[in-house]
């Protein structure tokens, strides 16, 4: 696989401050010609399963060879490694806590190096800030063509995180629950339903709400009324047209949302 | 009119979400070179008249060619057509729903096109995200130099938005209102000045608060005094050196302003 | 030395008004190939030393010949010149207040130049927004290698702000404030520590905290429980592992910050 000229960056660091400018100060250094992507910098700080998740679903959309670099990195400072995993069609480059799982296994993961090699990482490293001092510049050698076994060694016991598969799922439920909430207050769902499933919905419940069917857009429903669709992510949503169905559910992340089958 | 190599992008997408990321990523894939700059994704959700007023103020900017992609979607997954829009010295694309009309006619309209042929756009496509799946590959491919004409077929009805004209406008007064608040707190108005209606102001009033002339620059007045100048809009704003003018008038969009003129 | 393809841009501006977008805009019509990057647009309005000090600790990550535009201008529209330094290694543009002095001066100044001939910047000037119409122009034709002699006069009164120093410092102690709070909640002080100071440390207080030591990272205390290191800065800061030491200790900018050392 060879690398683009495109790296992603998400990370916690906000807009506030010039933590992820600095970043591409230091990519830009090492190649010029880079194209830098924000893919989101407003993940709550140290939340490595809504990095893990917004990174799950955006990686595929970007020119086989882009290097994604996932920065949520509570860890920063201690032991825990620096990691650049290469998969079928991208790298991904973040601490090693997780935070690159979901999107590494959805795209298979070939194998991962633990970056430790002093020449591709800056020469006066900080304790707290390693987006700059050794991601930035790890990325931008990859982004580079620089071979990632040339970044240190291949390690097989990179850390997990589990995805929130659904609590139980068989042929008449499946139990599961909300995992994201985006801008408009869709609460996005860790269900995905083959298209036989989504023939066979007979309700949808979440809280003291029941909804019937599956919606094909964002019209389907009254305005404010509480609808379930297949959102852009692949996960089934619920919804309100023209309202935030996070305020109006009064929702938030790991509400259970339940999917009864017709037989 | 060729195609430049740059993209704008302005949405109601907000940036705590990859969706602004992931639509680079698309058009990164088509269009390896393509400058992608972004206008705002701050417009408030679903509010197509801020976003084609900020794409007024805003597209001449660019350089001649270049694709002002808009994408401001209540209508996302419905009948809407998705649309192309060729002026004078620039290309936009977004919604049929008016949220070009002000640039586009500003500019002076050539030609719109429905976009509609499948080998411009994603192959796999959602209802609920066309920002990524119809609108971003239709603007890289715009920007690459196809021809308008190969998205789809010419139509002569595209949606128009009106733009908010003051109410009234006669030699001894103009009653305008405000329709755009700045960061700043600036309250922008829909009245433009002829350089001879500036000389003749005689007051300007908003609410309880009376404005004798037209000041030159912020600093014409006391701090948190109210005063109007021609704004970088070209449009006549209301603003407090040093203060929200919108906080010390509690003003919101299409409160009155009314301009008295001497004979 | 060489301009190179990078500006970076710093403002007051914010993002939800398109503000930022217009200056690449006309950058980019300037200067097709230049590499843009934000460093931040969320200085609050007119904090021109909150700009001073985030171009202080950033603009070293750039590569040399970066021109680095800081646009926090109160006085836009007044008789304040336009200024490019050129120091050691970078460009730097925008309002003569002080906004890029701190890493000016950390670079080495070696001369200034008033910004005033017309063929570098827009035709038509507002009175309210140089970022379009006078830094963004100037710092696109300097990114082109434009020398900046060209640009206007040379002149050796630039407005100088002056670095908040500690207010005291001596062999047994250092009265310090907080400069800057960052996203997370750090308090960053105007306190960098020599190594022999650093090995010295016997108790630091701030409000009614005492802080025993300097810390390596942020995990060397237990959640919540303020502690001293020395930040990706260089500067030291006062943070809380896992939580925003800005809300435990209720601290704003200014606050006194004492260092005690050990004979």
């Amino acid at each position: 696989m060879n690398a683009s000229q495109v790296i992603t960056i998400l990370t916690d660091f906000g807009l506030a401050d010039p933590f992820v400018g600095v970043m591409k100060g230091i990519i830009h250094g090492i190649h010029p010609d880079a194209r830098v992507i924000d893919l989101t910098h407003e993940i709550e700080p140290q939340d490595i399963r809504a990095g893990a998740f917004n990174l799950l679903v955006s990686y595929r959309y970007f020119p086989p060879g882009t290097v994604h670099l996932g920065v949520v990195d509570p860890g920063v400072g201690t032991e825990r490694r620096a990691l650049a995993i290469v998969t079928n069609r991208y790298l991904l480059v973040g601490p090693d806590n997780g935070v690159l799982t979901w999107a590494a296994m959805d795209d298979e993961i070939l194998y991962s190096v633990s970056i430790t090699r002093d020449e591709y990482l800056l020469a006066d490293r900080s304790t707290t800030f390693h987006g700059r001092d050794i991601f930035a510049p790890a990325a931008a050698h990859l982004s580079l063509g620089v071979a990632p076994d040339k970044l240190g060694e291949r390690i097989d016991d990179p850390v997990v995180l589990d995805f929130p598969e659904p609590n139980r799922r068989d042929e008449s439920s499946i139990v599961g629950r909300t995992i994201y909430i985006d801008r408009f207050g869709n609460l996005i769902t860790n269900v995905r339903l083959s298209e036989d499933e989504k023939s066979r919905v007979a309700e949808i419940t979440m809280k003291d709400v029941s909804i019937s069917h599956i919606s094909t857009t964002y019209h389907d429903a009254d305005p404010g009324k509480p609808m379930a669709l297949v959102g852009s992510t692949g996960f089934v949503e619920i919804a309100c047209s023209e309202a935030s169905a996070a305020d109006i559910l009064r929702a938030k992340r790991d509400d259970v949302v339940i999917f009864h089958f017709e037989d």
